[in-house]
């Protein structure tokens, strides 16, 4: 099966910004830019291509408690309102939810996202459902109680059993311990094995909060990240650190020695009060990062595009700027590095996860040169502006979802069957 | 002529929330909620209905300027990409880029704009015809020297009499002095005499930046709202002070005292590196405050809705928190009361300015509380979710902007024309 992408105004690679080309593809790649003909031709005349958007951090079940309260403080929020909730969800509300949260970052251009919540392997078959690439790992906890230890290990592996039943190349397999706070040495000890014997990405939260900074302090005598590379945690790994917005100078050393990369967040950062991670250093030091929407119930949207904006200005607010182009790296070829997936490019022999953004709008006007397409792309654009999301090479969104009201109304009712009560 | 808005499934007022109710328009005003018959009927199932919104502060024929430079300081920005360009000026320029500027604002769903550039009845001949509400004032600074005083003078008065003679209850004029670090004391006094005498709003900026208030510091001996006070500039005036983002404690009792309000645009601020205006502390404070998106070149939208969102996350970052509800007033009804306009609201006798919300999308979804509603419209909304925009009864925009290539063509033909040098 071939697919021709025909006349883009510009294609965005991310390295480069080229103009009036075609991208043929076929059976999931992308094979070269000059073939005219193929089964299936869409015109992308007035129409940007860039690489599938990678959220590189998020819980994306969390749809179902979106909005829910947002003027109350960080923990009475989670005490009242999100931890009672969760404590009575199933595998039908992760299921549906994941559904809602799929269809909307296929709406908003993310071709990737890499998940960390409960009932996982429902997020993965939502996923496989939506025709979405997903990196999928059960977050497990056993709040330093020993006897717990060993059951929230078999639950990661019940999911990544399930995820290689799947047989899907879209649905990936990560270990996902929650964070250092919430996680035994021995559990972390144990997922960092699993990671390196298996070769799949370790996804953690990472310094996300100065409380969570102190407390390690004071309990292990050493800050997160220090703490986790002094059992060996990122040997010869490939670790996601969400969030990373309190490291010391020489955590950032270590960061670079083990190839961390960040998985910036910065709306559910300022939403949660959390603060400002300065990635303008990060990146500076050679540092990885990537970007994140976190789950919905703290942002809310799963929209990368106002993301990749919001990261674009508060680096302003720095001393270390870096230019618009590196944000779009970041929802693109760094995530991808990051997962050891070679997307994120639009080039030759890489899987064909592309979206095309409609510029035939007032808010892109006017495009005179070339720097304005990126500029643009960052400071304009949002994800409704996606009007074709192709991920390996098949069209899985075409600007609009369909059977939505079908998929609320599962999700309200199993919601309400759970017994997670609303009004 | 009347319209009738059916069914809406919320009304946000934005006092309060309603459920399942319609509106009945007539001549330009919100009549009652009961009727349901009209010449004009909309069926806004699945919609909710707020007040158009009310951008502030911006500079809105900046378009033919938006995403030009990106990667330079403010001053190399200003140096190099914008004043050169703005020197070349002329009334087409301003006309075409305001067509494209206004179009995306009641796409977007800002139904009001107030604002301050150069040839301004250019401005307001767009905004009539396109059919928005806007307060113009011509951009005036003489620098200091005094034989430039009385020619800006003028050119504001230009402005004043040819909206006049417009006769258009919609088009409305402000005076417009630039800042203090711009405008000579006699400059502003005069200014103040005219707002005070023509019972208009004066719009200026104030405190956007740290080196404006050191700068009038060392120039008056006073920081700039004070400054400004020494010699009555608010007196029996309504102010809209753009920005106010470094206020002093007494500054802020002087704020209060005279009523005036502050355009809050925190995604300018952030994107020119000024700072965050503590807007929790200043409502707290009794001083009002309305939003603005500033020039679209440093935003670089037009979108109120991704204004709101950025607002109501920066403010969780301070001490001072606000519910989101208050997000929603600042962009309607406080700004309404800050130009003594009766909008704002959506009750009986009040203007119609409305627009519709599309809730039928992944992004919105789930609904059950009322206050989901108020959440998601701050948090989840973007202008692009916006379906109808009505300005005085009137629908100005379904969703779309017809003839977008023809005005983009013309900012492109007479920005080349002028001179204003493009690759």
């Amino acid at each position: 099966m071939s697919l021709l992408i025909k006349n883009a105004s510009f294609i965005v690679t991310p390295f480069k910004v080229v103009k009036d080309k075609s991208i043929y593809i076929e059976n999931g790649e992308i094979v070269e830019f000059e073939t005219q003909e193929a089964d299936i031709v869409i015109d992308a005349r007035g129409m940007v291509a860039l690489p599938g958007l990678i959220n590189l951090h998020t819980h994306i079940p969390m749809t179902f408690l979106r909005g829910i309260a947002e003027d109350k403080g960080l923990e009475e929020w989670l005490n009242e309102e999100i931890w009672p909730r969760e404590k009575k969800l199933n595998e039908k509300v992760v299921y549906y939810s994941s559904l809602l949260g799929i269809a909307e970052s296929l709406r908003f251009g993310t071709t990737s996202f890499v998940d960390m919540y409960f009932f996982e392997e429902k997020v993965a078959e939502a996923a496989e459902k939506l025709g979405a690439r997903a990196w999928v790992g059960e977050g497990i906890f056993d709040f330093f109680e020993k006897e717990k230890t060993e059951e929230e290990i078999k639950r990661a592996e019940r999911v990544l059993k399930r995820v290689k039943k799947m047989k899907n190349e879209l649905i990936n397999p990560t270990i996902a311990p929650h964070s250092v706070y919430t996680c035994s040495k021995e559990l972390l000890q144990v997922c960092s094995e699993i990671a390196r014997e298996k070769g799949i990405p370790l996804h953690i939260h990472i310094s996300e909060t100065k409380e969570e900074v102190e407390e390690a302090r004071k309990k292990f005598g050493m800050t997160p990240l220090l703490y986790l590379s002094s059992f060996k945690f990122f040997e010869r790994n490939r670790v996601i650190g969400a969030h990373g917005i309190w490291l010391s100078a020489r955590e950032l050393v270590l960061a670079r020695k083990f190839n961390l990369t960040i998985a910036h967040c910065p709306i559910s950062n300022l939403k949660l009060g959390s603060g400002i991670a300065p990635i303008g250093k990060y990146l500076k030091r050679g540092i990885k990062v990537g970007l994140g929407t976190d789950g919905p119930a703290s942002n809310n949207s799963l929209d990368m595009f106002e993301e990749m904006k919001v990261a674009a200005l508060l680096q302003k607010l720095s001393d270390v700027r870096f230019p618009t182009l590196e944000v779009i790296k970041m929802a693109t070829v760094y995530g991808a590095r990051a997962l050891g997936f070679k997307g994120g490019v639009i080039e030759e022999n890489r899987p064909a996860d592309i979206i095309l953004v409609d510029l035939k709008k007032p808010h892109f006007m006017p495009i005179i040169k070339k720097e304005q397409v990126v500029n643009n792309l960052v400071y304009c654009a949002k994800g409704e502006d996606v009007a074709y999301t192709i991920v390996n090479g098949e069209i899985v969104c075409r600007g609009s979802v369909e059977n939505l009201e079908k998929i609320e109304s599962k999700v309200l009712e199993e919601v309400k069957k759970a017994g997670i009560v609303y009004e």
